[in-house]
């Protein structure tokens, strides 16, 4: 990688389910302690004290909220399951609002045998339910398109080609993509869907991790970056070229990586940062 | 699925794989006896008689060899690899030609870390070197594109949008595409794919099988017809409107159904067969 140009380090963000055995407290000390400017917080977090505390916490660390994760999870096979959806997001935008999180990030959805249109067209009927209070609250909703692994039940919504389809036809300024690289990596179409999402305005976050051979299980057993198949800095590149220059998170579930030790892990995380992102 | 019309058991073949613990003669004797007419051969059951024996004995029973499994896996890091592959698929056009196989199945390959866009360049080089053997021989080559969960290290082709423009690129009325529905489901271009597929007159293969929630191995976990997420006669629809009319091909890994009594798995398979298929 003798060519690589490192991104800088006031660009790094860390969701917190990547250190996922650390409290809120103990991940916002050590995300500063390294050098990081940014975190992603997941709502499991957000009861391990009031949020405005929270808020001043991750503040006063010299750390920026950029996002909540996750929202989502529209489909339902009947209309009360849809609505339990709707009345989660709207609680997800609040959160997101008094965290100070400029958005939510949304793993979409899908219902087991449920047709894969049929639960798209949910999706947007959700996103558009509660699209209103998004705005007012000043929270953008941020789509992530999941692997097609997850098309089963974890979302319809599987291609950033999709993800830019559903962005155009909701055509709101609150809505647009999360891009993770573990997602999206082996896409043909990848490239030139980051040209159109940049031109359509709806880039709004870059997740980094890596695709590891072999994968021991579906979920939770990502890996650090440059640990795996994906050509980070290529597709980081791309996300740039198409005029993105926000916070590059690095989310990783790892089951293997959780049991290690926490502070050394995150000190790797550090370091593939600077050389493989 | 009150309004399913089944397809005939004329149509039925089953691979041998898909009774994994079963010898080929067993496999021969047992799907002759449910009433199935063909049977897709893997190349690791090739050794346990001359293929001419095995031949006869397939042809007695009344089933016909609709396919071997598996050539492919071109790509490699130096040429020598390469070759190795290239070698291979010579060995596997023979095979097929000996048991009276009009195709061989090609999982494509790829090399964890060299990009896809390299890897399918050095499939198309692979296909283009052993298509002379091929026609000599009177055996036709079906790329199978994978599901994008397997493109770090067994296909750079994971789309039948791919696989079909693969086709396209290399022109020969010997070159097509096995079409599994695992590895497509997911893909909201399938039907357009599928009938250009059948345009191209590329559709040789139909395979089919299930996605289990959860599925618990990414290899070893796949679901009979109807224990999981995908509407198998839909996707059978499309093919049949493209122009489909071969042989239904149940290819099916699991570890949990060849831990089982084989015989009730087949009957189960008979079963699913002509109730969601």
């Amino acid at each position: 990688m003798s060519t690589h140009t490192p991104p800088g380090m006031d660009r790094l963000a860390i969701h917190t389910i990547t250190l996922k055995p650390w409290s809120l407290r103990k991940a916002v000390e050590n995300y500063a302690r390294v050098g990081a400017k940014g975190i992603t917080v997941w709502r499991d977090k957000l009861g391990e004290m009031p949020i405005p505390e929270a808020r001043d916490m991750i503040s006063s660390e010299g750390l920026e909220v950029v996002a909540t994760c996750r929202g989502g999870f529209f489909p339902g096979v009947d209309a009360e399951t849809r609505q339990k959806g709707i009345d989660d997001n709207l609680k997800a935008i609040e959160e997101a609002h008094a965290i100070g999180a400029p958005m939510v990030v949304l793993v979409c959805g899908a219902v087991p045998g449920q047709p894969l249109e049929e639960s798209r067209k949910q999706i947007q009927d959700g996103i558009e339910a509660v699209l209103p209070r998004a705005i007012d609250a000043g929270v953008k909703l941020a789509i992530e398109p999941l692997h097609p692994m997850y098309a089963d039940d974890r979302s319809a919504i599987n291609t950033l080609g999709q993800a830019n389809d559903m962005c155009e036809g909701i055509g709101s300024t609150h809505v647009g993509v999360a891009l993770d690289v573990y997602h999206l990596w082996w896409d043909p179409a990848l490239e030139a869907e980051i040209q159109r999402c940049g031109e359509l305005g709806a880039l709004y976050a870059f997740h980094v991790c890596d695709w590891l051979t072999p994968t021991k299980d579906m979920l939770l057993d990502r890996g650090i970056m440059g640990d795996g198949c994906i050509n980070v800095p290529e597709i980081r590149s791309w996300v740039e070229s198409a005029g993105f220059t926000g916070m590059i998170e690095v989310e990783i579930f790892s089951n293997e990586l959780w049991a290690g030790d926490q502070a050394e892990y995150l000190d790797r995380i550090v370091h593939a940062y600077q050389t493989h992102t």
